[in-house]
């Protein structure tokens, strides 16, 4: 059972702003890309590739971070841990595909990819820090 | 010894963009905040608090990883994995604070902080992807 988000960190991750998310390599060290983020209540959502860095290291361990800074008031940011309670796969992942596309650019994707090569992380926050409103 | 910074992840680094780094938790799970950051050569340098979460990190694992989008083309990002080879500590971290300043306001920092408060990590690359130029 995660933490609710606050107002402020809703906010941030409901504006089209990039998501920087951290996850752990198989020798223990860090990695970091920027992601588009939706969000499904207190959940916060990614849609990306099944072939990622990343996806692999959150199959090994699910804990990861994420920092986001909006880009009209950069600090203070919205700073959340948490894990990755599920991986969402198949047309349900090409549905949060079409999701944050629209979000980000306000348009239909122009194709939709493969089921197989897509994935969405449904993570849970164990920590948040962000603005309150 | 380090790898070089390609063109790209030089030009990006040398703009106002944000750096997102992560670090590790005690307990093994990332986290990761937004920085200002500045290079020195092939060194990236960030100048922060002596009491952040990400301070004591790196003390303990000096792994860390950098995600950088360019804000006027976000993607493709720099990714950078490397380590922290020196913590600046004392009157050459005021100085560093300072030179971060200059390049993200454009002025001289209002007041200088405490040297006892502030140091500069300066990173050593071991994987960098980003922009060929």
């Amino acid at each position: 059972m995660g933490v609710p988000l606050s107002d402020g960190a809703k906010r941030i991750i409901d504006k089209k702003n990039f998501a920087h998310v951290a996850t752990i390599m198989k020798d223990g060290s860090p990695q970091v890309s920027p992601v588009w983020v939706y969000r499904h209540g207190d959940d916060i959502m990614i849609s990306t590739g099944v072939d990622r860095v990343k996806t692999r290291n959150i199959q090994r361990d699910p804990r990861v971070a994420l920092s986001i800074s909006d880009i009209d008031q950069p600090f203070p940011p919205v700073q959340v841990r948490g894990r990755v309670v599920e991986i969402i796969r198949g047309e349900a992942a090409v549905e949060g595909f079409v999701e944050v596309t629209k979000k980000y650019t306000g348009s239909e994707p122009a194709q939709l990819p493969p089921a197989a090569d897509r994935v969405v992380y449904r993570i849970e926050a164990d920590s948040v820090v962000a603005p309150e409103k």
